[in-house]
């Protein structure tokens, strides 16, 4: 079953075109994953996420096992019934907001105990546990539960973490033996900033017959120039011919480089958190609307883009919304920046099609300037 | 000029069907108005106002004169340019935010000196600076400047406030001529809760020649049985052959029995406000999507509506969204209670053309019985 889900089509580089397959619809890679956090794209509705042309979602385990509850989604038929999103939907494991939201976490072979950030209430995500979520939300992708070890960790630490997240994805994959429903599931790679380590979770999981492997633990604080330098590592040691999956990663820069380094799929809140912000990704670089300079600017907000916010409204307007916290910005803001994060993964594709990726990438680089020097430092 | 822009198609007792014609589109009467604050319907997009079929919506000049500024906006080509939304636009007078939320207001004859709300900096609103504004929006309805009236203001001040309401009408209209642009100007008749003084307001306003009447001063808070008798007594005072406006009004049972007494146009925050809060309206009456009830409730939130809300999602995953305080509750919500408040229009109308408006009162009456027991003390 794994090997029919995904296909390469094109190669440039060590960057993929491909195309992967899921109950609910068919996924041309590279992609961007908007992030559905409670079942709902924040501010967006499905005919927007149409509107834009995403074709998968994400959607957190910790916080809809919280709430409305996965058994509550389950009744009403599964995530997609419940949030009415006909396109495909990825959960991730849940372990990374327990580590990141939650209090009083506590680390035990069988699992990691926590209190929900909403309550205080205590509960115990196991690896099973996980998996039955996800089950309930009847994600097309699942992902196993890890250890995503904080930046700084030592050697020690993080080589014993990676032997529990190994260990805990073993009891995944034997809760749920390869084929036994659509839910695809995917393992996730561990070993901090230690290489070696990241070689060693990579034989480790990818000796297991999962549908696509992740690369967890990355952008987690550490340095643009050592997130990179792990990157580039890390990529090339996953299964080819397995989707690749760089978790909550990352900006326009960011992502360029995972596609250059092999990398398929990808998802990050930053498109809509920064819309909120009134940070906004451009043709011409990354802007930001609240700036007195576009008060009286009547042109589009990015003029070779072709969304409904571009296509309707004037910066001057955009501005004046977000000046006030009109509701609406944030809807506007956050429709194009996800049509701009899908356009960035929809032209790399057509790049490693064309066989000019590396120009692509550097067009990016050129975009993100700073960002793209602090990649550099040290290389 | 104003005679051709208003006309009536049917009637039924004192109710009326007619058409209302703006130099930005053909309205339907009667109509309710969505209410555009600082330019933007809160959470609606230009495409959601064209969803719900809002061939109108109201501006506020306070609002837009402080923050984008007119003069801003007139450079933009005005309101409707600004905001991208093609169909017509009534812009208040200023007056009612002033007395509302503004701080150390002072009326003299010249105008209200008062401080704005956002930055306390101090500025002078005449008959003549809100239409100046107003032009500058390019509103297809203008309103004069008044003083709304405190519910609970003695004779003498009622009596005295309405002389100088009066004169600054005239001076609007000597500002600004009949025929003068496609801007059309209503007057807006005032008096408190004395009929006498209604009577006189209309008789001063009302030989004026604007091209529609307003009742300003009801719904500030008096008992719902002391406005409806206000409204049937002063309702049927107006000219009979212009559009008649009811500001600020109001809750379906106040527009039914609005329209019943012969008004035409309505406006309110309430649809869009409750929206926000989590009230609802639907053809079996008002619920709150926050309650436990709808938690696991698979229905659509009105079977009876085909707004994007009602046709997509189910009361389960918008209590969810509700529960949770997400973006995209408060324009789900927004959407569907905006087309209640036009279909309870829509509604009207027919139920005038085909003469059974009275059969539709006592439906809408028998859907809010609280609220109607409420209108029916001391009558």
């Amino acid at each position: 079953m794994s090997d029919s889900i995904f296909t390469i089509e094109h190669k440039d580089g060590a960057a993929r075109a491909g195309t992967l397959r899921t109950a609910h619809g068919v996924i041309p890679t590279p992609i961007f994953m908007p992030v559905g956090t409670v079942g709902s794209v924040k501010a967006i509705a499905p005919d927007d996420l149409a509107a834009v042309g995403a074709p998968i979602i994400l959607g957190n385990t910790y916080h809809l096992y919280l709430r409305p509850g996965d058994e509550l989604v389950a009744r009403r038929g599964g995530l997609h019934e419940f949030a009415s999103w006909p396109g495909s939907i990825l959960t991730d494991s849940g372990g990374f907001q327990v580590f990141s939201l939650s209090s009083l976490r506590k680390i035990r072979e069988e699992g990691v105990e926590f209190r929900s950030h909403l309550d205080g209430s205590k509960h115990l995500f196991t690896p099973e546990k996980v998996l039955q979520i996800q089950r309930n939300l009847n994600s097309d992708i699942m992902m196993v539960l890890d250890e995503c070890v904080p930046y700084g960790a030592d050697y020690d630490y993080t080589a014993k973490s990676l032997a529990l997240t190994t260990r805990w994805a073993q009891r995944a994959r034997a809760a749920y033996p390869a084929g036994t429903a659509h839910n695809l599931l995917f393992g996730i790679t561990q070993g901090g900033f230690h290489k070696d380590l990241r070689k060693r979770s990579i034989e480790e999981l990818c000796g297991m017959d999962f549908d696509g492997f992740a690369i967890g633990g990355l952008s987690v604080g550490e340095p643009k120039a050592q997130m990179y330098d792990l990157l580039y590592h890390t990529a090339p040691l996953l299964p080819g011919h397995k989707p690749r999956y760089l978790m909550g990663v990352g900006t326009p820069l960011d992502i360029a480089n995972g596609i250059n380094a092999g990398v398929d799929m990808f998802d990050c809140v930053l498109p809509t958190r920064n819309a909120r912000n009134g940070t906004l990704y451009t043709s011409v670089g990354k802007i930001n609307i609240r700036r007195k300079q576009f008060a009286e600017d009547d042109g589009p907000l990015d003029p070779n883009c072709n969304c409904y916010t571009c296509r309707t409204f004037s910066r001057a307007y955009l501005r004046h919304l977000y000046a006030s916290q009109e509701l609406l910005s944030f809807r506007l803001n956050s429709l194009h920046n996800l049509t701009y994060f899908l356009d960035l993964a929809r032209n790399a594709r057509q790049a490693i099609i064309e066989g000019r990726y590396t120009d692509f990438l550097a067009k990016i680089t050129a975009l993100y300037p700073d960002e793209a020097a602090k990649a550099a430092e040290g290389a």
